[in-house]
């Protein structure tokens, strides 16, 4: 494939949209698409086509692209199937920069004539085309959204350094509303369903170039080039870090990939190895690919040792359960730390790991509790317990912990468990770049991939 | 012990209450336990303890317990540790009819004696005596709260019929801020601390006979008498499923728990091969512990055959992952169910397990497709995920689940992953009494441990 085909930028960074398929009728496909443009505030010029219409949404409604005056960066594809083959043509025809298809009807039911079409098409006019049976693309700093989710039932991610290549759209869309609802901002999303002409070697490549991109996730069922896949993660991964999740690991996941996209899923154990050959830190499962980035703005630990802050025993009890459950090391204090911590804890505390700071504690301990374990040279990394609940712990914990984590001296992730108040402050914390968990499993889980990824990193600092 | 030590009506259903240590000073423990009975309309008498005031948030106070005219059934003590010797005293004086102690300073940091007269003036007057060093009591039917942690802060669950004991505070209060959080029903609560008088064994017991309680969840760090927990979980859990977490598995966990509540974690694999012996399903987390609890209002599945429905093909590959993982089976669809199914798919769609209704699908299909599995005697449990960020899923999902899961013909459970708009669906339904889960692993596992505990009732049913 030549390089050209994967330079997305037309498709991520347009001037102009033609969105193939628009329809006034609303929560339609071609309908919500119109709308995320519409409503989303795109700044550049957006052509809806659709021969039925002549206004659509109070927008101007064209025939054909063909009819477009102005040139087209980007053009969507939201039409039947059937439709599909003469759609692309006219495209090619009016030269746009990148296509997006969303339609689905291919692979995924044995329908490969128009898919070799698309795939010709796509090689000979050195267009790069996404899906088809996809969401597309999200870019929330141009704006450009093919997911067609509406806006009130999937809020879109504030701008971040996440990017996230996933080849179910259902997998996709639910990361990025756990996104938008933790204030967590995301690059650049990409649902490639039947990686028909580009797949995601190709999606990372682009993106390991990506400016925007800091961190990618990965979700994949089938890929049809294992040994380029190997190849491209581990090029890309020595640039940023990506988190990988496989679907289709056992035969009932497997079957229902081949149906999924049209994509073989193949043995598991050899995508496992080839991820660990890759250094890619993999999750096992959707909530742990979301629970996993969020803590990769931390800096890398030196080593795996864990001190623990709490003003509840036996959340600090179970956490620390957890740490040992998942092969980190609880840190033993020295002697220096021992005493420092002595001296702020009232008569009846106890120095040990887990820190208890017992429920009478209000911000100020933590935050004392947490210069003495930034300033250890036996702690690596600080999992800071916080029961919102208790009534000495105030709004003051919000700078504590913004403050920790902003510094970057050592990473940092927080636990809290609740409903209404302890959710709003979790809120807060994680749209500040705090990781913030509802669980000390997630977690831990979480500290446990970034001391792995800590680890890969010196040896690909050495191939 | 006596019997009638154990005996806790006097307690949960005050008709009179003393909170000894009530005080104006905002967010103190006293304040706080004062407001929980006059601002949660506890409807029986209320008498306010503490000789430095005469009226506390407009309610008349009483110098000591003494001074009372009326019964006390249920006396609160809230005061710093070394008055309470004096305090118990009176109480005894006054004849209470039981007494919860949430003041901390005794066991837990090698204060043995008072621990021993509070031991020995309960016996010598038969008093049920809860705590010391615990948050005490929470009965949403009669408004009896000692909880020390404001209402704003962790909002207090509707009244339902899970019950749970922990030796934990902040254990018990996250998790009962979940329960409220997500409308989920509890009956009562207990905190027991240091367990100084009654333990774990006793509030079992007490659960066991107590008609509002369908359900109980425990946590426990260390017990004193190993062999008499065996037998009392052996014969509760006979009549209600007992659901049990462990903290202090690991060495940093049990010395945590030393310095928690005073009470030796003791080996592990001692617990674990005693959950077996008596047959009460083990949680491995507090978030399971939430999560396990919710699914026990549904009906035992005949064996372990899982059916699932989706409308997202990746999340159904996922589950389908989780579910090989964890050892349960994906059911073999007969020819019956897969003719059926056929018939309710569009063109595209593919019969398999999990069922892909795809994102077209709109609630109609749900309800076709439940209809199917409910019918197939090869399936034994319906997981049912929908992403509510599709279009044509509308609030009438609601109604369909809502009626799969009141019809109690076989069990199910609803996994949706989102946002603002899916957590608001959510909460409906649970609060519908429909298990609903934000992540494919945690509804699987509660699955899991649904078909284990109905492996083991039908065991306990031959005992």
């Amino acid at each position: 494939m030549k390089k050209i085909i994967q330079n997305l930028d037309k498709i991520f960074y347009p001037k102009s949209v033609a969105i193939i398929g628009a329809t006034p009728t609303t929560n339609k496909v071609g309908n919500v698409i119109s709308k995320n443009f519409i409503d989303g505030k795109f700044r550049g010029e957006i052509y809806l086509i659709n021969p039925k219409y002549k206004k659509i949404l109070g927008v101007p409604c064209y025939s054909d692209i063909g009819k477009v005056k102005g040139n087209v960066d980007c053009a969507i594809i939201a039409t039947p199937s059937k439709t599909v083959a003469s759609i692309l043509d006219e495209c090619i025809k009016k030269k746009v920069g990148g296509i997006v298809i969303v339609t689905s009807g291919f692979e995924e039911i044995g329908e490969n004539d128009i898919a070799k079409y698309i795939r010709e098409v796509a090689l000979k006019n050195n267009t790069p085309i996404i899906g088809p049976n996809c969401l597309g693309v999200f870019n929330p700093y141009t704006k450009t959204d093919s997911m067609f989710l509406p806006m009130y039932k999937l809020e879109r991610p504030k701008a971040g350094e996440i990017s996230f290549v996933s080849q179910s759209g259902a997998v996709g869309s639910a990361v990025l509303d756990l996104a938008a609802y933790y204030g967590v901002g995301i690059a650049k999303f990409i649902s490639y369903g039947n990686a028909t002409v580009l797949d995601e070697c190709d999606y990372l490549e682009y993106l390991g170039e990506d400016d925007d991109t800091e961190v990618i996730l990965l979700y994949i069922e089938g890929v049809k080039d294992g040994k380029r896949l190997l190849e491209v993660m581990k090029r890309v991964n020595k640039k940023k870090p990506i988190i990988v999740l496989k679907g289709g690991k056992g035969a009932g996941g497997a079957a229902a990939a081949k149906s999924h996209t049209g994509n073989i899923a193949g043995s598991y154990t050899a995508y496992n190895a080839a991820f660990k050959q890759a250094k890619v830190v993999e999750a096992d499962g959707i909530n742990e690919l979301f629970d996993i980035v969020k803590i990769f703005n931390q800096p890398r630990p030196k080593n795996n040792r864990v001190g623990i802050i709490t003003n509840g025993g036996g959340l600090g009890i179970i956490t620390a359960d957890a740490v040992e459950q998942m092969d980190l090391k609880l840190a033993d204090f020295s002697e220096d730390t021992k005493k420092k911590i002595s001296e702020i804890l009232p008569s009846y505390g106890n120095v040990g790991n887990p820190l208890d700071l017992v429920a009478d504690s209000g911000v100020d301990a933590y935050k004392k509790a947490i210069d003495i374990f930034m300033a250890g040279d036996e702690i690596d990394i600080l999992l800071i317990i916080v029961l919102m609940q208790t009534p000495p712990v105030d709004e003051r914990i919000i700078h504590v912990l913004t403050k920790a984590s902003d510094d970057r001296r050592k990473p940092i992730a927080t636990i809290s468990i609740g409903g209404t108040y302890t959710e709003a402050y979790r809120k807060i914390l994680e749209s500040n770049g705090v990781p913030s968990y509802n669980s000390p499993k997630a977690a831990v889980r979480a500290i446990k991939r970034l001391v792995t990824y800590s680890e890969y990193y010196e040896k690909l600092k050495k191939e």
